[in-house]
C-alpha cells in the first residue's frame, strides 16, 4: 500500500515561473522574469517607526487572535480609498481582510468551485489565479480578448451555450501577464452581458493604483447593480509584500461566506500588520507613495519600451501598459519562447515563457517582461540581449 | 437564477464557539469560553526592539515576497527545537511555515481528502479542526478515548474494517478540548498499530511545550518509522498569535505536496514575522519566556482544579491536565450543558458546551473551561458562580 493523496493533487504541479526564478536568482541574471516590486521603494524607516508605535500604543491587542473579518480601521480606510478611485460603494462590511491577493484567489475557488464546474477567463491569465483555482478541478474556458479586454461576442457566445458556468475571472487594469487595461466601453458592455447571469466575477486589481498617466477607470464593481462582483486586491504592490495584506470587496451575502471560510482556512490575519497599514496611513501621507512608485515604474515602463522600439527585429510586436508592472511579447509563431529562454539564459537574461498564462497550453510564441524590479541601466542591457538572442532565430 | 456556491459550503456554518464568544465579549463576562493566550505575557517590549532591529539589518528583505517553504534560519532552529524536545529527527528541509497551525489543518484536508473519506478523530476533538477539514467533505468516526488516549482496541477494529480512511488526527499533548495526554504506553501501542496501514497521522502539538510538571513525553513522530506522522505546531502559544506563525513538520515526500498547496493558497507566509522570531530567539532566551509562561498557567491551573473540587456537587468530574490551555467537565447526563450556559450567562460567566467537539455530535453534557486567559481572582469568582448554576439543577 501506499499514500493515497486527494485527487485534485493531480493537477496540483511546481509553477514554471518558480523553476525559472530559482535559475535566475544568480547575482549576475537580469532576470525578467519575477513579479516583484522594487524592494528600495519599501517603507523601511516609516515602518520602523510605525511597528514601535504600534506595539506601544496597542501592543496587547496587536499581538493577540483577532476577528477574522480584519481590523475595522483598516477595512473602513480600504472602502473610503476603493470607494475615492475606483467608484465603488464599499463600507467596511463589505472587506475582508486575507493574506495577501492569493488568498482571495483561493478562498474563491473554496467558495464556487465543485469538480468539473467551468471557469471564464481571458486569454491569457494571471498564472497562479490558475493553480489556485485547479485545486477545486474547474476546467478553464480561455473567453479571446483583444487591446480593450475580453471580446463582448466571444463571451456572450460561450456564456449562451456553455452549462456549469461558476465563476469568471478577469483583471481589467494592467493585466498580469499582458500590461492590458479594458477600455470604458468594454468595461460597459461586459457588466450589462453579465448582469444577465447569476454568475459571480472576481475583478482581480492589484495593480490599478499603478496608474503612469490618464485617469484610473471605473471598477467593474462600480458599474454593477447584482452585486456579483467580487473586487480583489492588496496592499503588495502599493506598499510591500512582506507583511500580506490583501482583501475581498464584496456584497454582503458573499463575504459572510468567506468569511466562515477564512474561520476554517487560518482564523485571522495578523492584526499587528493590519494596525501597522491603517497607522501608517495616519502618520504619513500613502498617495505620496504610490506616486514615488508611480514615478520610477514610469520611467522604467518607458526604457523597456523605448529599447524594445529601438531593438527589436519586425514580426516582433509589444504591448504599451499605462500601468503596473509587465508588458507582454509576442514573437513570430516560428520561434518559441521556451528555446529563446534557453539561449538567453546562457546570456544571463530571464523572462516567463507566455505558455503558463494560458490554462490550457498550447501558446508558444509569447512571454511577459517584468520591469518594476530592475534599475534603467539593467533594463537597457538585458533588452539588448534580449533582442541579440531573438535576431539569432531567423525572424 | 440564483448563484450557486460550491457543495462543500453546505457543511460549512458559522462556528457556534465564535458567537458565543461574540457574547461573551462584554467587560463584565468572567469567560472561560475562549481559547486565548494571556496578553500580559506577550514579549510587546522585546519585540519593539526587534521590530526595529530586522527592519534595520534586512529591511528590504524583510518586506518582499519570500519562498514559500519560509525563512530558513527560522526552519532550523524550528527543527533543533523539536528534536530537543520531542525527540524527532527534523531538519529545515522537513519543516513548512505556515499561517498559524490552523493553515497546516487546512493544507492537510487539501492534500488528503476526497469527498466522503474517512477521518479518524479522538471523540472529542478539536473544533476548528472539525471545520478546517469539513471544507473537503469528509466523514469523521469518532474513535473512543480514555485518559491515556485513543483506546487502540477500538482503533483496531476502525482500521480492520472501515474503508476509505485517509487521515487520523490526534492531538496527543494537553488536548483541546480535554486537557489530556497520552500514555508513553499508548503512544507506542498506537504507532505499532498504525505503521501497518499506509495512513497519513496528522499530531497536532500546539500545547506540548506548556508542560506544568514531569517531562514532555516522546513525540509520536519520534516513534515513527513509516514516515507517515505530520507533525504542526505554532508559535501562538509560546510567543504570540498575532504573529500568524505555525508549521508543518513532515517527511520530504509530504512537504513538496504542502509547499505547492501553499503556493497556490497564499504564496508565502510573512517573512518579516518570521525573521522577529528568529531574532528574538537570538537575542532573548525564549526558554525562559516559556518558563514564565508555564508558571502564570500552572497557577491558573492549580486554582481552577482546586476551586472546581472545592465547589463542584458529586456527580460532575473533570480532568487534571498536566499542560496547556483547557480543562473538560463532564455533567450527570440529564444535565444539558447548553441550557446551564444560558444560566451562566445571566450571571455573566461562559464556556463553551462540548457537543460541537464531537463531529458527529450528540453528546449534551460536557464542557470546556479555559483557564490561560483569566487572572486567578477572577477564575475564584467564575467557578463559584459556575458551581451555583450546577447547583440548580438537580444533580
Amino acid at each position: 500500500m501506499t499514500i493515497t493523496f486527494a485527487k485534485r493533487m493531480d493537477s496540483l504541479r511546481a509553477s514554471e515561473i518558480r523553476e525559472i526564478l530559482k535559475i535566475t536568482q544568480r547575482e549576475e541574471v537580469l532576470s525578467f522574469a519575477g513579479g516583484l516590486p522594487a524592494p528600495e521603494l519599501f517603507p523601511v524607516e516609516e515602518l520602523k517607526e510605525i511597528s514601535v508605535r504600534v506595539l506601544e500604543e496597542m501592543g496587547k491587542e496587536a499581538l493577540q487572535y483577532s476577528t477574522t473579518e480584519g481590523y475595522k480601521p483598516l477595512r473602513e480606510k480600504i472602502a473610503e480609498r476603493m470607494n475615492r478611485k475606483f467608484k465603488t460603494t464599499a463600507c467596511a462590511d463589505n472587506i475582508l481582510i486575507t493574506c495577501g491577493s492569493q488568498q482571495a484567489l483561493d478562498f474563491s475557488g473554496k467558495l464556487f468551485l465543485d469538480e468539473g464546474d467551468l471557469v471564464l477567463c481571458e486569454s491569457p491569465t494571471y498564472l497562479a489565479a490558475i493553480s489556485a483555482l485547479k485545486a477545486y478541478g474547474p476546467r478553464f474556458v480561455e473567453v479571446p480578448t483583444d487591446d480593450k479586454g475580453m471580446i463582448i461576442e466571444e463571451l456572450e457566445k460561450i456564456l449562451a451555450t456553455q452549462k456549469g458556468i461558476k465563476l469568471i475571472y478577469v483583471i481589467p487594469d494592467f493585466q498580469n501577464p499582458t500590461g492590458k487595461t479594458w477600455s470604458l466601453e468594454r468595461r460597459r458592455d461586459f457588466m450589462k452581458l453579465v448582469q444577465q447571469y447569476d454568475i459571480p466575477v472576481i475583478e482581480d486589481n492589484p495593480y490599478g493604483e499603478l496608474r503612469f498617466e490618464g485617469e484610473i477607470l471605473p471598477s467593474l464593481q462600480s458599474m454593477d447593480r447584482s452585486g456579483n462582483v467580487i473586487f480583489t486586491s492588496t496592499f503588495s504592490k502599493t506598499f510591500c509584500p512582506g507583511l500580506r495584506i490583501g482583501w475581498i470587496a464584496a456584497n454582503a451575502k458573499f463575504i459572510e461566506k468567506y468569511i466562515l471560510i477564512k474561520q476554517g482556512a487560518d482564523l485571522c490575519t495578523s492584526i499587528r500588520s493590519q494596525m501597522e497599514i491603517a497607522t501608517y496611513m495616519d502618520v504619513f501621507d500613502f498617495e505620496a507613495h504610490i506616486e514615488k512608485i508611480i514615478t520610477v515604474y514610469r520611467k522604467r515602463r518607458d526604457i523597456m519600451v523605448e529599447m524594445l522600439d529601438k531593438t527589436m527585429p519586425q514580426g516582433v510586436t509589444f504591448t504599451h501598459p499605462q500601468g503596473g508592472l509587465f508588458l507582454w511579447v509576442e514573437l513570430p509563431k516560428h520561434i518559441k519562447a521556451m528555446e529563446l529562454l534557453q539561449d538567453c539564459l546562457k546570456n544571463n537574461v530571464a523572462f516567463v515563457p507566455g505558455d503558463s498564462f494560458f490554462p490550457n497550453g498550447g501558446v508558444k510564441n509569447t512571454f511577459r517582461l517584468n520591469y518594476s524590479n530592475m534599475s534603467e541601466e539593467k533594463i537597457i542591457e538585458g533588452i539588448q540581449r534580449l533582442s541579440e538572442a531573438i535576431k539569432k532565430f531567423r525572424v
